[in-house]
């Protein structure tokens, strides 16, 4: 029995199994990925993004309580920081989410931000694929919304959650504008902190100087009080609002499309590389022509060109 | 006369011309950067990172001024985050560094952290590998230290300069955390304010644990009031000192391979990737592609199964 067909009969250690297996990069990997595909396509994904400080692991576990109360099954992807020594993620095991642990509705795995084969953006789409095959209703994307990467991952999202806090610094606030325009909620988590009101009244200002088309969507600003279980229920109505939206107006179909292309692209962009790089170490020919560029007899641009070059005459191609 | 000559010749605009020229992914950008190459590798290449608000910016201007003092010509590379729907970078001109715009011996480009043709690590390395080759003597790459992207970055430098400021929330911490490894020195900023003297202890005793073998470096950590210009000699002397020990240690040698190594792999990924994805839309099959994989009667994993073999039968390899 293939590790798809246990993950697909509902075997959640076969799927923490695959999760593995893809960060290692293995090639059996990508086979049970391929009988597992069909299965996908169900799942709603959600994005919550915010600076490093907002409470959005507190958030998380607040609205995966929620959504278990509508007996929908939640699966989370945690993208935290790591340590670029040791690989690992530097918040663990997510201790906030323990009261989750041994519910079988919910599936949660912690992606570091390094370590994985082919990108971040690569192993969270193959994670949410695993979940989505699994039968997970609701899929959270939870990462610090920093850095390019983070950013093009919370796009893989149906809908997108932004949370911020009141009182922080200018750079964070110059960083939240970055991260305005992605957003399709926004949050003030923290409500019972001074300042709150302005902040959540300056990102509705914000917002409102956006272009909204006929017919489209204004992003709503919430408050919320995730520690004391405060405003969740009103987000998980935006949430639900929002996501009708999406179906009514077809935007639904697009970011579907989209995270199809991006998948295709990345996979297709990460075997092509190491292809190419596996056959340039099997005669040692990447050491001499590291050792060519480090004495300056030749340079990186050239050496691409020539490699490029003798592919192309390889597969008969006019170059 | 070629962009490369005229930069080789002293003309700071052609200088900014290829930097765009590269952003935009011309072809002819790559051909100039051929004859640039010969001309790089004497910069001293300084890496300042840390948390949002850590006071980075105002630091870097505090040493570009005590580096000019030297008679140093000093490049800065600031990567800002970015608004993901404009691709500008939203702290923009570096308001802070004004009083360097009219000195020649400073050259200062922002990058923002998307819409570069194949990424920012290859950005940041196309524009150091220039401002090299102008004969800058310094230079100053500054990110916000979150994310892979900008870890990585940051270790294309000979020396990295983690920020820190007293006083920031638990995930910041833990951040920090995470980039205690990839610190060459640690400054505590806003060293006025409550905590600092703790925050630097605390840093060190995490630094003490570190296994150094014998001849290594231990990371000093060293208290500063950039905006105050307050402990930046002893910051530059330190700098010096470690500049020094990766000389006498070899290990300038190392970065230096590892950056070209990174620099020909980042290309090769990128050109490899354009030319095939170029191709796949020539005759309109991209389209087709993913409408299979839309429909669910393909997946992303078996097209690119199916793509690399045919490139493997056009090329004669065995597959």
């Amino acid at each position: 029995m293939s590790l798809a067909d246990k993950i697909l009969a509902g075997d959640l250690r076969a799927a923490a199994r695959l999760m593995r297996d893809l960060d290692d990069g293995f090639r059996s990997a990508a086979e049970e990925m391929k009988l597992l595909f069909p299965r996908t396509g169900n799942a709603f994904i959600l994005g919550i993004t915010g600076p490093p400080g907002a409470g959005k692991s507190t958030l998380v576990d607040q609205l995966t309580a929620a959504f278990r109360a509508q007996n929908k099954r939640v699966g989370v992807v945690a993208i935290d920081p790591t340590s670029p020594f040791t690989g690992g993620a530097i918040l663990g095991d997510r201790i906030r989410m323990n009261r989750h642990a041994d519910d079988p509705g919910v599936f949660i795995r912690s992606l570091a931000t390094r370590g994985h084969m082919g990108g971040l953006s690569r192993s969270t789409g193959d994670v949410v694929n695993v979940m989505d095959a699994m039968g997970m209703d609701i899929i959270i994307i939870e990462t610090v919304g920093v850095g390019q990467d983070e950013v093009d991952i919370v796009r893989m999202a149906h809908t997108t959650v932004v949370v911020s806090v009141p009182g922080l610094g200018d750079d964070i606030q110059a960083i939240k504008a970055g991260v305005l325009e992605i957003g399709d909620l926004f949050v003030v988590n923290k409500a019972d902190r001074d300042g709150a009101e302005r902040t959540a009244r300056e990102l509705s200002t914000m917002l409102e100087m956006k272009q909204i088309l006929p017919g489209g969507w204004l992003p709503p600003v919430l408050l919320t009080e995730a520690s004391r279980n405060r405003g969740i229920n009103e987000l998980v109505q935006e949430i639900e609002a929002h996501r009708r939206y999406l179906e009514e107006s077809g935007k639904g179909e697009k970011i579907r499309e989209e995270r199809t292309v991006r998948q295709f692209t990345d996979l297709l962009r990460d075997r092509l590389f190491a292809e190419v790089y596996e056959h340039l170490h099997v005669n040692g020919r990447f050491r001499v022509l590291i050792d060519e560029m480090i004495a300056h007899r030749t340079d990186p641009y050239s050496t691409v060109d020539k490699i490029l070059r003798e592919r192309a005459v390889r597969a008969g191609n006019p170059s």
